[in-house]
């Protein structure tokens, strides 16, 4: 048993530093919307996806499978065919006109580790530890399609909840629907649970999608947690109008009321140090240039470090816009859609990912920073199953979820160094 | 030549108003959006209701034709086959989740006065008066479809403008290519234009559209001017962020910059007397509920008295707007997608119109209000090619643009008689 890879030659890891590279380019050209990156849950292009990354993980000599739930899984298993497994992936579905990392990079950075530790067997290759090492591509952790994240890991996690067989797209297609369509039999979702006993841990590698990297000038980090998070639809009624000859006295305005409470949001959260919350949608009904909206819809994310403070700063912003509705005689309510509590990472994990990060650095650098996760990671939904660790990776002025959304070369051959090592480390700890 | 009419039998005008009503849900059953009503320029609706409409003209003995901007005409001529015409109408299409009356009403009132006027002669029916008859349903009042208005009664007065050409609607489709799959041909739009030597008037009946009548407890109205009008389209532009990892500080969220321009219109108008603005549209891009928008677009719809004041109002708004966005680190620009100069009506009809209205009204009756519209009306671009007239109906509540848009059958009779009455006094008056 290992606990520290034999030196991996620097050819090796730049060229599969190249590999992930050249293949986020190829998976971002599997996209719904040409000149922009679209990629969501049960869609041909999430079909196209899961066949690329099949093929790529049999090249690797893992058997490979499609999920009850649509995630795509590659196995290398142990000399002992029934061995737990360290779960190493990330996600390949997209939010609307994305970049081409988030997610993405995490899983070929896994098929990458595999290579690197894989050892010849007769029939192939196999494990080099007394586990076997598996490949997950999640098939749904922005919840784009349905509003609603981290469909695909919580399937994984066994949390699947069956109200959310009624969520419906924007074409109002519902999800048992879009299940059918893609081949899969929405009775069989419970197939996809792992059991506790079969993973050792969940390990994921991420861009940061905030800016703490780079503002520090270092390439990698160890995660301490993953934010507390709650999502809300939220619906503003009030009365359509005729734009013209309706007096202001008279107006029931449900986008002034939508408008109201987005800045509230803001306002609020500014107030506070580990909150944060977003109007990512607003939409206002019938939506005609000469008519008084009647009706409002918009979205809210919140995502704290402690599920305490995500909570008392939605019963403020409630109150806040009870108060602006009532000022506007309008009616209002909100529907949860999301609501995840927030994941301490295991602490022998962050140890093994801090292992793995120096090894990966030069001799002589500090120690890895320790941070913690505003944005959510299918790791959430996994800490119900399993042990989670992350991996971040430095994210150039912290932009993500946009075309311009970037990570280097040089930082993911860093990282595939970082994430062979800690799986190794992790390896040689004593179980249980 | 008669001053007034001889006396309307009650039964003759009570089966006319009851047959506008009926019409007007048969019409209604004619939309894009099943359980709603919607009826967009040179869509398979317009085509329907136009045919519609013909046939209810050539019941009439009107000659019938469909202008090259797809409007629909029916015309009764004069024993003099080239003598000028008095041109009665409105509008058949709609704004998203419409009414009923909006529009229509007028369209069918004018079918009742032209059976209540015409004379039979050996070859079915002619007008009784040294003037044709005409009847006209435009196409586009609303400006649902191409976000600018009055695009039917621009081609008829000759005030069509090119650069429409390139507008395009929601599905990305121009105006031009609207055109050819309706089966119009875009170089001959100018044909619909009409002479104004071949016009006496126009004279349309309409809804209000406010509460105006409503409160005074009154049927009809003379109408003096229709309001001075402009409408914008305003993108406000900053950069697509992930929500969870972007502190605020590192923020340019359009769409908060959108919400607080939206107010700055509602604050700015309340203070004005005679304007008013309203943001019908606002919509966030990407639009996803995890991503701090990039970009905002909506509309802005500006209405006043008078052209000075609309104008200084819209300067006022640039201003307050250039703030928000500066302190916002956001840019914005603003398109101009209509304008209309307020159009006073001819005090020649505003006088035949009130003159209508007594007759109609019992004896003793209050003399009818003169009120101002603050909607705009086909008459707006109908005033370039000849003299402007119009009568409103009360509209319970002032709800318009809505489904629960009303018009009292009774006061539908009184406007069939008032608005008979005033044909019959324009076409007495000596001509120039």
């Amino acid at each position: 048993m290992r606990t520290r890879l034999p030196e991996l030659p620097p050819d090796v890891t730049a060229s599969a530093a190249r590999r992930v590279m050249i293949r986020c380019d190829e998976l971002a050209r599997v996209t719904a919307a040409p000149g922009r990156i679209e990629r969501v849950y049960l869609s041909t292009e999430h079909a196209r996806v899961n066949r690329l990354a099949a093929e790529w993980m049999r090249e690797l000599g893992m058997m490979t499978s499609q999920d009850a739930a649509g995630n795509q899984i590659g196995r290398l298993a142990a000399a002992d065919p029934d061995a737990p497994a360290i779960l190493l992936g990330s996600h390949l579905d997209t939010v609307p006109d994305a970049g081409r990392f988030d997610g993405i990079v995490g899983v070929l950075m896994a098929l990458e580790v595999v290579r690197l530790l894989r050892v010849p067997a007769t029939s192939g290759h196999v494990s080099p530890f007394p586990f076997a090492l598996e490949v997950i591509a999640f098939a749904d952790e922005e919840g784009t399609r349905f509003g609603t994240a981290l469909l695909g890991s919580s399937a994984v996690a066994g949390s699947w909840n069956d109200a959310w067989w009624d969520l419906t797209d924007a074409d109002g297609i519902t999800l048992r629907e879009a299940f059918r369509e893609f081949g899969l039999d929405p009775g069989r979702v419970g197939e996809a649970a792992r059991r506790p006993d079969d993973l050792v841990a969940y390990l994921e590698a991420h861009i940061e999608q905030g800016p703490e990297l780079d503002r520090r000038g270092e390439s990698l980090a160890v995660v301490s947690s993953i934010a507390s998070a709650r999502r809300f639809q939220l619906v503003v009624e009030g009365e359509s109008r005729h734009a013209g000859g309706t007096p202001y006295d008279m107006r029931r305005d449900a986008l002034l009321g939508a408008s109201e409470a987005a800045l509230a949001v803001e306002r609020i959260c500014r107030g506070e140090h580990h909150v944060i919350g977003t109007v990512g949608r607003l939409e206002a009904f019938p939506g005609a240039v000469n008519v008084v909206p009647g009706e409002a819809h918009l979205s809210l994310d919140l995502r704290a470090e402690h599920d305490g403070d995500r909570d008392r700063v939605w019963h403020e912003i409630s109150a806040e816009i009870d108060a602006i509705m009532g000022r506007r005689r309008l009616r209002w309510h909100a529907r949860g859609v999301h609501t995840a509590p927030a994941l301490r990472c295991a602490p022998l994990l962050q140890d093994v990912v801090r292992e793995g990060i120096v090894a990966a650095l030069p001799d002589g650098s500090d120690l890895p920073a320790t941070i913690f996760s505003r944005a959510g990671h299918d790791g959430m939904a996994m800490g119900a199953v399993t042990d989670v660790g992350m991996l971040f990776l430095r994210n150039p002025d912290g932009i993500s979820h946009h075309p311009d959304e970037a990570v280097s070369g040089d930082d993911v051959e860093r990282g595939i160094r970082a994430l062979a090592e800690a799986v190794a480390h992790l390896a040689a700890e004593p179980r249980p």
